[in-house]
């Protein structure tokens, strides 16, 4: 038996502190994360009720120049190369030193804070493959009155739709930076409800493999590998839960009153991927009890059957043994009927304990 | 040994993304559901005090006209075909887009919502099946001033007595349609209770079949589907309480104060549910101890008993091997007393190690 | 092995909903419960501070007739059969429809209500039979100014010492009727407290059965038997502790506040209940852990002595196997201390064997 | 096998209701207890900034006599023979009928009340003795304005540094009865950190012995006595840290502003106790689990072992088996190389299996 | 198998009350710890904007003599050697004796107390050795207006950071002690992190010896070490969290509105710890699920394999036996062809059996 040294993922989710070096100045922008940074890609698209252009600067200084604040800019940045952009940028949106840090810690966890003149929001996108398990992606927003700022650790997200809402000018052009904001993330977690999906594909190909389950070892390690990536998913759901309740609680002019409903929307959909994952929860354990069962039944039952067999030849042995032995004076042994005699009790015997088993229903 | 593949049942519950579109536009009527749509037929019956009349309208237009501001109107719809037509009577009802599209989502959580002039209330109705589990039919109330909506998924319901009560004129008839409103959430709630009895039900046919169980499996299966059921009932149960009790908490002028007390009571009915299930998932976990333990023991006694017998035959077998040695100088083989005085020896040995067991209580 | 279909007892405290017919309008008086409704006795004690009179009228009518709003009116009714009677009752008292409803459902949970002119109370009185587990019996009180009235299923209470302390003129006669209510609700909880000592026996019984214990499948049972009715127990007692915490902050002119510290007293006790039960359950789980612990020890050890005698046998037995070969040229065979050197080769195989055994601590 | 028959302690720290008859009036005084009564024994310390005074009264009515309102007076009572006596020192300071009941019923919870011109405070002096678990005393406290009371069940306590301190002349002296009540609740409490000193060196016993463990019967049952143990001081700590809290929190001029650090620093201590309480549990179970684990791995080791020796000598059996046969046509058997061939193949046989096994990592 | 005694350790970080002496006068100063005290030695780092000064005073004298109210004065303190010194340094700080007493209690919990002229916060230092737990020290902080004092329990700390921060002017030049008390308490939850990562090494290393484990008692003894240092880091995490929590809230002029979005970042670091020893937990409770899984089955299966080359061969030595039976009518052993015919039947039977286990699915 080769063994596979694969390991349980320990905590791939959370801040590392090592790199960041332990006493850093608090609000010194270093980027943590377990991805190579890449070289920060840019796109801008501005709308209002009437026009909208899309476009792909090369520089942060492109995009400060571009801005137009009787429009609806929606600044996206992918990556975070260019320390020096990156301050200028925090400089014209005029974040706190504490925001500049926390957008580029990739491994904070979701919350939403009030600076006034701004919010910042920090999401996970979350990917998930049905063999390698999941891939979290930090997502930050920044709110302001007329722009929303979108950073993403690399390019490739799932807001196509709502690029394409933009350009089909509906409900989404009529109102402000506070319903985009909204319509990211609620993209964001309908997302999730694709992840779920993954899982439950995954919940259901490890049920069927506990039914021919041979190798119990292997089933466990896929059933613990789905069982933390419920952990992890659920320690995110947490937190991007209170988020969405703290927006909808936000006494900010940032967050009109005409999109509450939506956000509530939006927070009943986050308790309905919360639940999902409580049920699968149920469900793998309910797998795991069953598979465990099965595999203690058939061990059993195994066992069982190859003790009854040792158990009925070995009294038959013994009679053999009986007239295996070289005395002088066996009478049996020299009667013409003594071998048929000897065969026949021995097939009466091995009878008589099948028919025992039986009875007991052991067999 | 044949495995029929029984999947454990996975979260069939819950909202599938896969149908709606990701990222579609919040309010957009998207049907949602794992059974087909089928044709929408209507009812409408029209009340008070002292008239009451029954009609089948064919379309919405028809129930439009219907309406009398000076009667009660229950309009009852099962399912949603037509969109057309139900974007119209949303029209009529100045029904929020997000409602229209809570309604039609057959796999919304339980809730109660205010929206001023009419509220919604989303609640489950369950059928049991004694052999194939639980069923589950949204169906979603829209209370206003002078009408109760009711949108369920497929025709059949449980809201026959509501129909002879109305006919029989009783109180029904002479409160309005908050009283109305109570009256179908109460039908579905003691529906609960019939539930509960077909799974109190079969929690002992599980029990029974635990008694003679040669089949761990089988077992264990039937048990974790009480279990999964057992699961989504309370899953469902929760919101419903909550839901309850935030009708008895609204601050609307559509839920008048004579029938905080109902509701109160309705509360209570839904709080017994929840404390049956909890007692229900006790008495099965109570079950599954007592089996497994059962099963382990009958084990052990087997192996015992099998162990015991190879335990005596082998010595008395290393006797006969004794004897069977072709030596030239074994005195015993050659007296006449020598093969009597051997199988005495055996009886003896036999005997002896029987009372050892006998006495040390293994046998 | 006979097998007794003894069941988990499922639930047997809650609401039945086939008796009571499903969207039955509410406030509509049915009985519920397990037990054949009896013919409704009645008992009317009235007294003051000087005066006490004890009557058992034939009917409700009589009862009326005897009312006198000077006097503390005690009314007691065992049973539940005449449904005109208990009408004329209950609109005599002025009690809701749901009261009245309520009080005839004897599988209601615990609870007090204030209807201004009265205030209603459920509880539950128990009796523990140390063979056949606990009988519940639902206990209705109504509190109005000058009368308590107890609604009991059948005859037979735990309230005599109540009756005799009434008839002893002690401060029961000079209170008013809220001290009455607090002394028979202090009477049936003190009655919890012999329950509780039921249960210690039982406890004790299961356990002193499980030294001994060979039928591990109907200690199980037994064990389960005791958890089940903890688990009835503890869900009486926290709604029967919310009820008397709800008396205490009643505020209504019916409980004075003279009777606080009793009604705080009480609470306690049943909270020091609730403690008892929490202990008891975990004293239940430790006996079941250190009966299993023991079963398996027992039987490893059992397992582990026949395998050792085997393991000594299999090795003398290949000796005298070899030497029980037919091979010509075997000079041991013809040897004259053949046979002794072989008997003593193996005694010295043997010795080893046991020597081995022993010197790794297995024998 | 001797069976002693040690039960597990079930509840020993509660009110037993047969005492005391079912139906009592409130507020009567009858001692509860395991013990003995015993005859009541009286000491008076009383003081103030420049002089103290001890006493051992004979009588109550001494007592009373001796009181100096311009002195702190501590009575301390130990035990609750004489019930006049009782009664009359309950009359002198004035306490409610419910305190006299309380203070004599020593099962009582651990409480604090306010009844206005006096507080009475409800602890538990707990004596932890290494093999024979631990005694529970109830000590009750009545504090007034210039008295405290201590009720103790028997003579024997823990307050002697406070004697030693008041003799001493320090801040005990210069403050008032808050600070004596204080100071004597912080004596008790201190003495439960020894208890937990006991307690531990108790699990390190134990856990020794589970090194060496061939008992695993009489392990669990020590295990479970720890765990009964420290379930009881669980139970009887958490109100005890309530009973701080509502000192802290009280608003009665007996305990005034200057003792609330103290107090503090008081329900500080509780809490550590809890805490570390919490940690034995954790400890508790964290043994268990390695003492099973390392019983079952034991018990595995040994059967692999004797099944080993068994798999290999079966094989040889069967090969002396062959050539013990009686067949006419053996050539083998007239070979002069037969025997040794015989037993050098049964030694490859043996030695191939052994190389196996090794192989397989299975000796 | 030698037995090595290593105890699981027993709360190592809790309160000794044996050294302290029981009711002891609270606020009297007596060192609690279970390291030796050392001599203390001090440190004092004057600064404001412009100049910073760095100095060792041999006493506590020249520390009160070179205090200068217009700078900020860090001073801190190893060790807790002189009484009398340090009683100096409390009355110059104007300290309560109770925070002179929790200072020198090195078993306290961390908390934070507001002293209206200053704030006293005790915190934990943790150091993790990859082979030997971990070790804590208590650090306190006395914050006043101008000077932050910190008391070590020895010489050597994680504040050099700190110390190069102040030395090359940055922004914790400018700010005040709030803002230094911070700073220091950031690097002490720094350093949680890499305790994390210590942790996580221990965790991968227990995982990768569970893969060849063949010493299960072993691999339960480091897994249980772990969860026992998890435990211990959770039961200083949570109050560290709250004393975090009751900075942010604290209404002092001490700590200023300022610094309190840093405090809040801390919050929020200490929260991350919380949530990866959480993590760590399920993750250490997932490998050793996997673990015991595992062992099992490797021992399951040898017993397979045992146990089928028994059956396989117990039948085969019946037929051996029986033509070693010494019956005089055997025709089988005349004919020529029995030896052969005799042969051919056992590989016959061999292969019946081999290939019924085959089909069975058991080998």
């Amino acid at each position: 038996m080769k063994v596979t040294k694969k390991r349980t993922r320990i905590a791939p989710i959370f801040k590392s502190v090592t790199k960041q070096g332990i006493g850093a100045s608090p609000g010194t922008p270093i980027y943590i994360g377990d991805r190579e940074p890449v070289d920060a890609t840019y796109s801008l698209i501005q709308y209002n009720d009437t026009t909208i252009s899309v476009a792909t600067p090369e520089s942060i200084e492109e995009i400060i120049l571009m801005q137009d604040p009787n429009m609806i800019n929606w600044i996206n940045i992918n990556g975070f190369a260019n320390e020096v952009d990156y301050k200028r940028l925090c400089g014209f949106l005029k974040l706190d030193s504490l925001t500049a840090e926390d957008i580029i810690n990739t491994k904070h966890r979701p919350k939403m804070e009030d600076f006034g003149h701004y919010l910042m929001v920090i999401a996970k996108m979350i990917t998930a493959k049905e063999n390698e398990g999941q891939a979290f992606e930090q997502i930050s927003f920044i709110l302001t009155e007329n722009a929303v700022v979108t950073f993403q650790e690399r390019p490739g997200d799932c807001f196509n739709p709502i690029r394409q809402r933009l350009k089909a000018n509906g409900k989404l052009r009529k109102l402000g930076t506070d319903y985009l904001l909204y319509a990211l993330l609620d993209v964001i977690v309908d997302n999730y409800f694709s992840v779920l999906e993954v899982l439950s594909v995954r919940l259901e190909a490890v049920e069927d493999a506990s039914v021919s389950a041979k190798e119990s070892k292997s089933f466990m390690r896929g059933m613990q590998n789905i069982k933390t990536d419920l952990n992890h998913l659920r320690r995110i759901m947490w937190p991007v839960r209170d988020t969405v309740s703290e927006l909808i609680h936000a006494e900010t002019p940032l967050v009109g009153e005409t999109i509450a409903p939506y956000l509530r929307d939006l927070h009943e959909n986050v308790i309905q991927v919360i639940e999902v994952l409580d049920n699968y929860r149920e469900t793998a354990a309910g797998i795991q009890d069953v598979f465990l069962s099965s595999v203690s039944t058939r061990m059993n039952e195994i066992m069982k059957v190859l003790t009854i067999i040792s158990t009925i030849f070995i009294p038959l042995s013994f009679v053999t043994g009986i007239y295996g032995m070289n005395f002088i004076n066996m009478p049996e042994l020299s009667s013409i009927w003594g071998y048929p005699a000897a065969m026949g009790s021995m097939a009466l015997i091995a009878g008589g304990l099948i028919f025992f088993f039986k009875h007991k229903n052991w067999l």
